[in-house]
């Protein structure tokens, strides 16, 4: 094993999910835009966008359809959006027609520039030793999220960051043994659960604190358990927002 | 603007297509996996899995399908897979039904997985002054491709990543200013193709290594150009491929 500082990093992040009640500076902001500026992106097409959100009334409306008290609280909030906007744009104004900016091929590409440019922010927030938590609940009402956010047509908000200076320190959470999620030229297809007994035992002894000093189930009971258990939810309208957005018209 | 080893190395991404003829220690291989392991996670599902390609011929059929030389060329092949497959079999394999698993929501929170660990890795691999290109040509003739990495139902290489000691110095890409992409409240869908005059003109004097010593078409010129005109590509399959996989069966 190897190490660095970028590395060392990366081997400890935890989510954070309470920071001390401070702002970003100017120079915090240029900065992050500015590495999110030069992911990699597919094709070159510049496919994302990020959106600051520093509006109290804005924050308050976008914290209540993520039902998290994180959310817009204390520190910055950011969500990364998958756009097509500009491009279609772009052959509009020039007088071509919208060519393949409703295929699932290229909205795909555009979910890989703007996750790229997330996890590059990502990165950057936590070597200036600043934290984050990753808000995949901007997606829970995505009917509702769009007209919070305003977005025009052809756009996505795939995923929110809540940044800020920690004011908690997480436990490390233990993650799967790499024998069962990096393979040596062929995928293992004969996974056995009995296999995950040790870890799942190592699971159990994480604190959450979301759920301040408990322990939490072991991993196979998460998996069995709720969070993928049939139930109702808005986040099903997600291919009815894409088409609603004129995303992935090629899906039948 | 602020600076650290981080950023520095972010700001000044290139991707790399030429690479020495060494391939990557086993110490190199532990860390980027060990990257990969701590990625963050949506719902701590770990739907990520990553595929270390080093059999030659697998790479040669790989290569021929991306029909970039590069690829599966000097230096290390890896694929990054949106892997459902695993928490399916533990859900079976506990007497459970598939549960939410074939949903599209869940599959994108697969695909956050996976792409923010490809990021993590990306950063890691710079990091330690080594180069990388991201494939996602992985993706052009996706039914073969599923073929050729063996990958069980539930699973999806989303993006190919060739890693090694770069072998060439390309130019930093100019990328769009970030007026264009980043907003403070509010999406500015007030987009005039005419204010990228300037920005075009930047894009025009870069030079690709792709395409030796020759200068790029303008940005607006990219746009409205044969990337995104309609034409015929296996790409299209993608809806299909993922259909097939038991993956997003709630489009309609």
């Amino acid at each position: 094993m190897l190490h660095n500082s970028t590395i060392d990093k990366q081997i400890n992040h935890r989510s954070i999910r309470k920071f001390k009640d401070e702002t970003l500076s100017k120079e915090h902001l240029e900065t992050l835009y500015t590495v999110f500026q030069h992911t990699a992106t597919s094709m070159f097409m510049q496919n994302a966008s990020i959106l600051h959100i520093s509006d109290k009334d804005k924050r308050a409306k976008i914290q209540k359809l993520c039902n998290q008290k994180y959310v817009g609280a204390e520190g910055d909030l950011f969500v990364f959006v998958v756009d097509l906007y500009r491009n279609q744009q772009i052959r509009k104004q020039l007088g071509k027609d919208d060519g393949r900016v409703h295929t699932t091929d290229i909205f795909f590409q555009a979910m890989e520039d703007t996750l790229l440019a997330f996890q590059n922010v990502a990165n950057v927030v936590e070597s200036m030793d600043l934290g984050y938590v990753p808000l995949g609940t901007i997606n829970d009402h995505p009917l509702k999220m769009l007209k919070v956010l305003d977005l025009p047509k052809l756009t996505f908000p795939v995923l929110g960051m809540q940044v800020g200076i920690p004011d908690q320190k997480p436990q490390l959470k233990p993650r799967l043994p790499l024998k069962f999620t990096a393979f040596e030229n062929k995928y293992n297809k004969d996974f056995q659960v009995k296999d995950l007994k040790h870890y799942d035992q190592v699971v159990t002894t994480y604190y959450d604190l979301r759920d301040a000093n408990r322990r939490i189930d072991s991993f196979t009971k998460q998996i069995t358990g709720k969070k993928l258990d049939n139930h109702e939810t808005d986040r099903d309208q997600i291919p009815e927002e894409l088409h609603k957005q004129g995303l992935c018209l090629d899906w039948k």
